[in-house]
């Protein structure tokens, strides 16, 4: 395998990810699925996009149950990293196996440009962290292990590695967040994600007052949405992801459209409530690309 | 190559519009760009799926220039076509190339189980017909040949090919659409989409009218929306395109809730709005899934 | 997810295997890894073709240890079926995960037209067969349960489930192949692949004769060479896989090709060798393609 | 669009293109259509690897003659450069259109870590150089603006644009030839590739000893293969590409095996003749692979 280290924007985005962490600036990260929701999120004031397994599954119509493989999500991640400049975390549920899979992953993930790698501690086939029943761990030392075999393929020095830790999701408790969140720092993580579906912050707050600021902590306020960005960031957390609000809106603003459009036999009584075309075309910035066609 | 007849299923759908046709009954199509898109349209109530090239190069953050081809397209239509029950009508640009590829087009879609293939007659690269400049049509004898190309690979009698004139959005009036028409049709065209973006319907009214339904007509309405479908099907139209609706929506809704989470540093204001995680779920059908898993 | 019931034409490739199986005919079946060496195959006489894993991770310079995914024998199955009128049977390893990924293994082969899927009794992520250590055989049962994932999804009768043992690669023996064959047939599966990397037949002939026909029977005689398909039909065979000998034949070729080009600084001294560019065009068959070019 | 400079190692990759220019060392190319031929290449000896559109259309069954578009090209070139340590070319047709897809031609394979992006100036849709009929030129300005919008949009100045010339394949002579590779070069090309089919190279010395030494020169010396790669770098050629022979030399390889296999009814009378199953695992690496599956 042919040695190649990340693109130097590519490297130079994920820089941007570490310098922020050694700043203690918040990186606040929107969830996207196709390039289009990423370049949204960009130009929204988003400092990252996250290549959410959740939104990726959600767009071919099919549950987040590791149905998709890597190449679904690269595919996915690459479309997105190519649409904005700001960096990409990928959303890499369990690193697709074992800890072949897991270097397989970092491999393809830095060769496409994405500035972070994200897997996560449960067994595979995982379940969407949501989904109530089925959620199971895997050991701590197999994760580890993952972990070192993400690392020793990384060619790039500012290519992260981020280690999710499902202990809070599988009730595993606080405790056992901390012992496996030590572990994967250990193993070489850059940053961990501690989730939780919590209504409140309550074990968050505990995990990081415990945690102490070892290394960067990355958070999914999904069900404590009322812990706003700044008591984060006050209480230790050093990046924010807001996963699938995006998805969520467009899956409300698309049915009330098509209701209304079918209701109405028109499309005129939603026109000042949608985009209009032009503003597709600016998006996808078709008169830069109109130039080129001399 | 092996001649792969149309699956059942496909064909049922293919009929479906067939038999909607001969019924006279309005045919009402919503545009979309990936499967979860097609799923909200179809359980709105619309009668057929149109995969928009347009949509699908929106959602890489491309304009629809001819920049993605025939895999791209072919991967889109597939994954709306596996989400749906509804027929899926692939939007395929001017067939991606000569006679070759059209017919190449139609083996590729039919294969995949997409009910109705559309070409236009525009000089490939095409641009986007809502663009100012650039608009050239194609030999009216030469798009005709590719429409015999691709009407001879077809496998299955059900399996519609509609071909799209641009004469009246590249400024050749309604004269050369009744020409161009009607030289469609003799070469085996299922339907005739006239693409029109006057702010009214008035040319439309008048190619209907001068047509007499010789066979059925398709319109997509963005710029004369404020013509209903109710007059259009009165006036012998067959089916009628919402082409970008969709997209326009979930535009205009990711960029107001993503503006909305990063000035609330919260998600709390906008979790009203958008769908909760547990539609998403029941979109993608988890529960489902999950009894498949023993 | 819209029931897609098998294309008429793939049906009816499925259909040819049961035959064959019915009459006691002998199936002969080539591995191949692209659609030109599925049509070569083909063209050589052989009744179908085994879209390989081993093959198809070859293809792509990586090992058959469970870093592709779906998409990638999915894309490469459906190439090889598009390239061929005779069945594909796709070599579907562990099925890709768990009894969820097993169904999604059935309706997504299925609906691309395959033959016959089939996936083994190891634990995922597997590694190739000929591979001397880490060979860990799945709970029974647990198999069973795949196997009845997979045929509650199937929408056309007549697409095969063949349920591939690894019993004896994983020194279980033959009772407990026996015994696993049995389960398989009795959840579903429509034949069984015993697969041995014994030097010779003795622990195939044992199982064939305890087995007494319960149902088809599929072996793999890439290490046993010298047990004659005549031989292996005698003893209760229906369907033997030549798995990998086009894929090693290519690979002494292409590398004495290019040693001797290199060598000889021409490529004269191999021309003899090597097939005419007119073949290759008539194995993809040209001058019928320029035809659809009027 | 983001700016996405050249990976360093690509970067390094086309940089030892230049410097070979640079010394007089004939670069010695070698056609691939996969992952797995590339790597023969590369260990038989080979500077570098050509993916070739002759052969990855093969690979899929079909002609070279555009069906396949850059999505298709993109991927497999791409699964070359992974395979590889030495820079793979990109046989990149007409550069898939116009100027704006000659455009994101560039963007997608320099993103991709492609060293060289190779376009021809024919006209879209092209047909393989050997067909016998159908040849078109595209006019020389046109062609100058496709190569103006590529090399506008490289990131990395060590990334090669090679353009080809068909004026001798479309029967345009040398004269013509000259003309147009002055246009290129003057419009920003790195490179160019005269195409002949011509029984000897005496069209190919002309064009040389009066090309005297602007611009590096490529060849394709497929029907004038007596001219041996000493004398082509004597008279004053750069850049040597065998493009198609082990692609044939696999066709012949893989039928005779087949056949044999079926008339023996064994696979044992060719065993010797083809490369051992541990090869497949060597050039796949399996080994080192395994090692990281702690």
């Amino acid at each position: 395998m042919t040695t190649s280290p990340l693109p130097p924007a590519a490297a130079d985005r994920a820089a941007r990810i570490r310098q922020s962490f050694a700043d203690r600036r918040l990186v606040r990260v929107a969830g996207a699925h196709d390039g289009l929701t990423a370049r949204i999120a960009e130009e929204a004031g988003f400092d990252a996009v996250w290549a959410s397994s959740f939104g990726i599954s959600a767009a071919q119509c099919l549950p987040d149950v590791s149905l998709l493989g890597l190449a679904e999500y690269l595919a996915a991640s690459t479309a997105m990293h190519r649409a904005v400049d700001v960096p990409v975390l990928a959303d890499c549920d369990t690193g697709f196996g074992g800890s072949i899979n897991a270097a397989f992953t970092m491999m393809q993930f830095e060769a496409a440009g994405i500035a972070a790698v994200c897997i996560e501690d449960k067994v595979f086939p995982k379940r969407n962290s949501f989904v109530g029943s089925g959620q199971e761990l895997l050991g701590s030392a197999e994760f580890a292990n993952k972990l070192l075999a993400a690392t020793d393929v990384r060619t790039h020095p500012d290519t992260l590695l981020i280690a999710r830790t499902e202990s809070l999701i599988c009730g595993a408790g606080v405790e056992e967040a901390l012992r496996r969140a030590h572990d994967y720092v250990d193993a070489g993580a850059d940053a961990v994600l501690v989730h939780s579906r919590s209504p409140g912050p309550e074990e968050i707050v505990e995990f990081l007052r415990r945690w102490r600021r070892r290394a960067p902590v990355v958070i999914v306020p999904t069900t404590y949405a009322g812990w706003s960005s700044d008591e984060a960031a006050e209480a230790g957390v050093d990046m924010v992801i807001y996963a699938n609000h995006g998805l969520r809106a467009m899956v409300a603003a698309v049915r009330s459209t098509w209701t209304a459009v079918l209701e109405h036999k028109s499309s005129v009584p939603i026109e000042e409530l949608i985009a209009p075309v032009r503003d597709i075309f600016d998006i996808s910035r078709l008169d830069e690309w109109l130039r080129r066609d001399r």
